[in-house]
């Protein structure tokens, strides 16, 4: 249907394997035959947080799963405090407020990254937040959230530590267990580089007592009955799940496994050094600082004198590469390159090259083959 | 994966070409190329739900769509009569109560449709109900309930009229326009013979002035914001859809426009009647009564000294013919062969015979051959 190179932050290009597996023959999803796939694909994702604690596929997106992190711990009036720096952080923010939470905001000026020590000022002078929600890898703005931090300050409080690795789990360092995250949640058509439509979730033991104790404001994202059903043998999910992207999942997640976790962290971080590289080498300006860059989408600001329309347009409609643009206030000032999933030095070059012809064609002064050159330097060994 | 002949109520066998569609590459939900799938495959879902109303595909369940009916027009305490007949009756009851609604259950007994007079007398009695809820076919007992007449009594009363059609849409009489259903809602997996994990749904002019009214309780089933990315130029979703799914639903749809929809519904007709004239054959007993029969799958009793255990697990291992059993106090004393999506004589054929050797071989005294022997007459034409 399309041969466009997908360089946005998700949906990523998906391998032939991945999309093979989706044209099996449909299974009934009450049986033990999907109960394995199931389990199979929950076990790998469980590793893949690396956390100790059982994870849950949930059919939807990864705005789902943002959903199921809060809906099942809050109840009218509990004080949520949501670190705000992006479209993404703003999400929680909204979820927090259409479940009747009552949200306490940590503005942070889009573009960087959370202080974890205003977020420790907050806990001492507010002792009734039930939950903080911070977005790891806020893709709306390039930025990576310090959550290791975050985690070190939050083991002194009760509140649960909400976390959403959407755009950065496979492709940046996660470690659920480690950083005492307590609902950490991700999405499928990332840095995993499986289709959209499925979202992973995982609790620890402190969130679960909490999910206990509430009653859940939705139905289709009652996580007690996705334990219930998990728990089954064989093992089944409450409602009828995407046996297909359940499929694609399992497929997606072994091919994770084979790559290892941490060679495909150190790939995403040399592709992502690699683009910084080459923006840099265009004269082009990062969004964000680049020691708060992120190591799956990098934000840069649009060139003087170039519109988004004429650039992005023209990347799409002459070289067959969409990047991603700007969004809300942001539309316009920035484009976004996504490199997560299954991108290498190829894919980059490729990137770059169309960037130059599409710059040098909109009358911005560009050296030819200097981001090509500076990619492929970051991609050789250093002691060539 | 497995070969098993799938003959229960969903997920159904999916045809090849729509399997095909799920491994074409995936492209940006937010781009011209996939706004032109989206309002395809949304115009002809209203063309299928037989309505001149815009329709919206999820990303989820039945159970989400149905969830989406509901928690977009009840406000805390509002009155909500749910027919309950089966499990899927119940579930509405369970989600109108989830969201702190009041529902005024009216109990049918399972195996039995509901009497629409009943209905009447309860709108009279309360003149506080804001939504009256019906499954058109309760999967669990094999019923089809008179949505048309139940349609001609709402007319006379501001209620809104909700419908799941998630096992009836495209195997039986659905017209949501002629009847007067508000918000009808159906699943990809069932009669439209596309995969599992995508629901539809459509709401009347009267359900939307309710919807603009209401705070939903859900973020990622809020409709306003299905509308608003719906009316968007292209057409997206608002958060990211499951795209391979759509292209299968795209693909089956298009499927459906082929055969037509009449000739689809009385294929399903067809064979609902063959397979009635299979189970009588061989001295089985259907559980509801043959005049609230559903179109699209038959429930019945299991035999005398035969369990259930027995009875599925060899038609399933020896003979690779999946039915499905009873739910909930039906379980064990119920079986139940779904027949929705690609069903053809082929495939009961091939189901009668395996029963009847499954029947032979765990003592039930069966005639060989009867039951294949009913399924052929009905087909064949009446004038031979």
């Amino acid at each position: 249907m399309d041969e466009t190179l997908l360089m946005i932050p998700g949906p990523t290009r998906v391998a032939p394997r991945v999309l093979k597996a989706m044209s099996e023959n449909i299974v009934n999803h009450r049986s033990a035959i999907f109960g394995q796939i199931l389990s199979e694909t929950t076990q790998i994702m469980s590793d893949v947080f690396r956390t100790n604690n059982q994870s849950y596929l949930i059919t939807g997106s990864g705005t789902a799963a943002m959903e199921a992190a809060l809906v099942n711990i809050l109840e009218k009036g509990d004080k949520v405090l949501n670190i705000v720096g992006g479209k993404f952080g703003q999400r929680f923010m909204q979820i927090t407020e259409a479940h009747r939470g009552t949200s306490l905001p940590l503005e942070v000026e889009w573009g960087h990254a959370v202080n974890p020590d205003e977020v420790g000022f907050l806990l001492e002078e507010h002792d009734d937040i039930k939950a903080v929600t911070v977005v790891h890898n806020e893709t709306s703005t390039g930025v990576v959230n310090p959550i290791q931090q975050l985690g070190k300050i939050l083991r002194g409080y009760d509140a649960l530590y909400v976390v959403d690795t959407v755009s950065s789990l496979g492709g940046d360092h996660v470690e659920v267990d480690d950083y005492g995250i307590d609902i950490c949640v991700t999405g499928s058509q990332k840095c995993l580089a499986a289709p959209p439509g499925m979202a992973g979730i995982t609790l620890s033991k402190d969130a679960w007592d909490v999910v206990n104790k509430t009653d859940s404001a939705s139905y289709y994202l009652n996580l007690k009955k996705y334990r219930k059903s998990g728990d089954a043998e064989p093992p089944e999910t409450p409602y009828t799940p995407s046996v297909s992207l359940m499929y694609a999942m399992h497929e997606a997640l072994k091919v994770i496994v084979e790559e290892g976790l941490k060679n495909r962290v150190n790939r995403h971080k040399l592709a992502a050094e690699a683009t910084r590289n080459g923006i840099k080498a265009l004269n082009l300006e990062l969004f964000p600082k680049e020691e708060v860059s992120s190591t799956t989408v990098t934000a840069v600001r649009m060139p003087e004198g170039v519109t988004d329309g004429e650039f992005r347009g023209t990347m799409r409609k002459k070289y067959r590469v969409e990047l991603a643009g700007g969004q809300d206030h942001l539309k316009g000032n920035i484009f976004r390159i996504g490199h997560m999933g299954n991108i290498t030095h190829r894919e980059l070059i490729t990137t770059f090259s169309a960037m130059e012809m599409t710059l040098r064609e909109l009358g911005f002064e560009v050296e030819m083959g200097e981001g090509v050159a500076a990619i492929a330097d970051t991609y050789l060994p250093e002691d060539l």
